[in-house]
């Protein structure tokens, strides 16, 4: 079926005098998790990896995708005509170099400019001029291919309200008017959807697994344009946003109303979310590049941090249901790892403001723990027993938070020697994140390195970043902060800000054998200020135990098992009064003292 | 007289119609120590640092420079009508922004782009250019009124020798060559005097402290241009230069003749080594930016490592007859810092290959130690007395290597506990960097992190990079590699290789207190190849034992005493052998087990 695809994306190739085409993984608002509508890479090549690049010239159909979906390429795509073309960088434009070494002088290359960020595009231009290379806008060449592809998402969207995000639209509006005014331009325009659901106080289920809207936003100084299907707001809605002189116009005129603007206006944006036909239509008017949203968003507010907190103790109280239930039938059956997926969310659900899951659940038994973004399929998915080892990474959208818990188990039977130095190495590179106290201005880059630290001493390492900021009911990989050795991101150039929620996740695979991953959520916090400056430093806030059978406690330190002793003391306090004498006996067992 | 050179610079600006200048301290190769006649900004405002920019507009004249050199800023230009502007990044350009808001639209910046880089240049381009601020190269704004400015370097220019450079002038001129045949290109253009210093193995003593020829070079396919005042070479040279087609053509008309070339003609180059006229007159016929002289030059040979090592051994033994005879004067009378730094030199005179000081030595007692480029006055600097503290960074210029050191010892009385523990820190800062282990491709922003680590958990810190490349017989500080917690340096952006040698060199400051840094330079190596790939690691290279008096015992592990125990045996295995009776006496006492 996808060889037929490929075939007719050929042809419709002929017919647009096309030598190549290139069709990524993104929407027109540069955004990670897409609506089925964008979803083209994956019609086209079988792939259903997050990350990943399709190119064809007239040679072949290659993929480009990064280390963490190497396994998966190899699994999806097998029998199709596709060749796995491997980044050594996530997200690197390594194919563009390679696409035009293959094309000959003067050479014609289709893409979809609502799909190309404008740093893409310029990268591309900058690849193509030397042999005259023709970049051609063909948004609709998938058109007569994809007959029955989804149309754009039309679900009700719903108000946010203030007991969650502890802010009104009306004093968002009021900042980015404020920054507006003191750059002395006219208007502010916004792409990204986690900026524009945050702005607005709005929230709908456009994309898997993050509640986002499919917008555009233009604020100015006395009005807001908010392009957006009208229909999806109920009447209510539209009074109050009419009251805050926030006008909502369709959706596909954004760009029309945007060239109409006049020419003498300008507009403040974050130009990295844009994609290439809006950078377009705004380009003379652009004044300089800002990301308010992204400054202003990704600190907290005192009602998110609550809506956080209380969020991890659901969790935590799931995940202890969980894992009783987990080990009770495991006792007496073996269970696909698909079925543990489901009935971790059924735990979840049971919690208060549940919306649904914010990511696919990772559940890797043994050397399905080392594909990094492995989902377990409905059919035929490993049986798990009640031995060797189990990674669990998951997370939920309740509408106070997002959560994001990794939890790597021993089932059963002796771990070797190798498994418990690289579980403890992790661990202690963990552990050395929660310790580490970092001065002001120091960006994503530099902390990552230290989690790496007691991997690197034995010559392991991991091929991801050390983890990601998180929303707020918002999207679960929220920038700008984060970890990661890749200076050319956002996660590894961003300073850290007190008020920030950011994963932390180190690991260690070995493929076909295992997967060792421990993830907690960390709120960042003034430590302690000196002539020195001010010193950062991060507080777990994810409650749940952490597997201690796959610990050489002689590996840790005095001050690593105080740490990890205070943490289960923690986890208890706060855990133990949701729940009953069984589960509190449990619990007990598993944050006992080291 | 600074008054009257900045009034008589306003007169010229007045004449040019400039509404303001920019006076940078560098020259046209982007130097870091620059020829006499190059400094302008000193002779200007009266400020010796080695970094910093002088601005003049309407109001104000400003010089802007980092942390580094407040102290010395307020020291030597207290009495001259120029306004401190601090810095919070090295040199970061953040005067133009300021500058850019003070003038009026339309207004005009002269400057010489012979001492601007492109990329200084496109900063400052699109910062004026809201304003339409027009940038006017004015190169001969300083002659009228610097009648007596130093002529350009003139000094005889020797061959390095094939015993010292470990490989032919031919060898890697073919190097260039293969690049430029490989990249289709047709010349490679040069303009760091450091590249050219080793692409030629010649050298001389254009600059103070650094053994460079003030040059161009061009290679082409079958031969090479050298542009560079003939008669500053031996007939010998330039007939052996003819042999291997390298044509001498005088300094000055390197521009012009670069304008000359073919316009269908590709030239490779290091685009951020250039000045704005030099890329001016070869924009047209830029391919693309590569560095092929950084990175060949930076993997030193197993001759030039040899050299090192060897200089190590002098500059040790050097040392060692210092403090021995320090040690003895200071029992009977008080020593001026200047004096300190005059009898160092004088040991390191007598070693083998000697040619001068790597920089100008720092010797800063208590106090004076806190000022990072501290340079003690001949007439009145500081009285060093047999107590408290004393900080001596110094290196030298030998033939075969160049040295760099740092020590902090404790010259009598009681240490406070605050001292002993930021030395403590300073020291295991040090050691994990010593013990530290990273993949290839790790990049000096992120090894940067780990020599703080200590520091950072007290919330101490240091205003300074942890380390850069070091030549052989060549500049003390040699792009690309190093340490620093600067993204947009190369030292922060660069991953080590192995066979680079770098310095390693923690600190902590007091302001009017003390200084406390150490360091060593090491040597990169692949320490452990596994699965996840090549490991890398540092070996010291510099020998002498470190201040043990200012060490608390407790807080060292039982790793870092160990790696100290080693480090001090190499040091005395490797130096006793040169030393008499009494001096190895004295170095046994100081390599004892901790």
């Amino acid at each position: 079926m996808i060889n037929i695809r490929l075939e007719k994306l050929r042809h419709e190739m002929t017919k647009f005098n096309l030598d190549a085409v290139i069709i990524p993984s993104t929407d027109p608002h540069q955004s990670e998790y897409v609506a089925k509508h964008w979803k083209i890479r994956e019609y086209f090549s079988g792939f259903t990896g997050s990350a990943g690049v399709l190119v064809l010239n007239k040679d072949e159909a290659a993929l480009w995708t990064d280390s963490r979906y190497f396994l998966q390429f190899e699994d999806e795509c097998k029998e199709y005509d596709i060749n796995l073309h491997k980044q050594s960088i996530p997200h690197a434009p390594e194919h563009v170099q390679w696409l035009c070494d293959s094309l000959d002088e003067g050479a014609v290359i289709g893409l979809d400019f609502l799909q190309f960020s404008k740093a893409q595009m310029d990268y591309i231009i900058e690849r193509s001029r030397p042999k005259n290379i023709e970049l051609k806008n063909i948004p609709s060449l998938v058109d007569e291919i994809w007959t029955d592809r989804p149309a754009l998402p039309s679900f009700p969207i719903d108000i946010h309200p203030l007991e969650f995000s502890g802010e009104s639209t009306a004093s968002k509006i009021q900042k980015v008017q404020d920054k507006i005014t003191n750059s002395k331009a006219d208007y502010y325009l916004f792409s990204s959807l986690d900026e524009i659901a945050w702005l607005f106080n709005i929230r709908s289920r456009d994309v898997d697994y993050t509640p986002l809207v499919t917008a555009y936003a233009l604020v100015g100084p006395d009005n807001t344009r908010l392009f957006c299907d009208k229909s999806r707001f109920s009447t209510t809605a539209i009074d109050t946003f009419s009251k805050l002189h926030i006008e909502i116009i369709d959706y596909k005129l954004a760009i029309a109303e945007l060239q109409k603007l006049d020419v003498n206006k300008k507009i403040i944006t974050d130009v990295s979310s844009l994609n290439y036909a809006v950078f377009n239509a705004v380009e003379s008017k652009f004044l300089f590049q800002n990301s308010i949203a992204k400054e202003l968003k990704a600190i907290k507010n005192e009602t998110e941090i609550a809506g956080a907190k209380n969020c991890m103790v659901k969790d935590g109280v799931a995940l202890t249901k969980f894992f009783i239930w987990l080990e009770s039938e495991l006792a007496t059956r073996e269970i696909s790892e698909f079925e543990i997926g489901k009935k971790l969310e059924s735990f979840r659900k049971q919690q208060d403001y549940y919306v649904g899951e914010s990511f696919a659940a990772i559940v890797g038994y043994k050397g399905n723990g080392a594909i990094i973004h492995y989902t377990a399929p409905e059919k035929g998915s490993a049986m798990v027993k009640n031995e060797n080892i189990l990674l669990v990474d998951s997370g939920a959208q309740y509408k106070d938070g997002t959560t994001d818990i990794t939890r790597t188990v021993w089932l059963g039977g002796t771990p070797s020697t190798e498994l418990k130095t690289a579980y403890s190495a992790v661990l202690k590179g963990y552990i050395m994140l929660e310790q580490l106290q970092f001065p002001k201005g120091t960006v994503g880059m530099q902390i990552d390195a230290f989690a790496r630290f007691h991997l690197w001493q034995q010559g392991l390492n991991y091929p991801h970043g050390t983890g990601h900021g998180i929303g707020s009911f918002g999207m679960v990989h929220e920038p700008p902060q984060g970890f990661t050795t890749n200076p050319a991101t956002s996660s590894g150039s961003t300073a850290h800000a007190p008020n920030q929620l950011t994963t932390i996740e180190p690991g260690c695979y070995k493929k076909g054998v295992y997967g060792i991953r421990i993830e907690n959520i960390v709120l960042s916090q003034v430590k302690q200020v000196t002539e020195f400056g001010e010193f950062l430093g991060f507080t777990p806030l994810t409650l749940f135990p952490i597997d201690r059978q796959l610990i050489d406690k002689s590996l840790l330190t005095v001050s690593e098992t105080a740490w990890f002793n205070s943490y289960h003391k923690m986890v208890y306090d706060q855990l133990s009064p949701m729940l009953n004498t069984d589960e509190k006996e449990w619990l007990k067992g598993m944050c006992n003292e080291l």
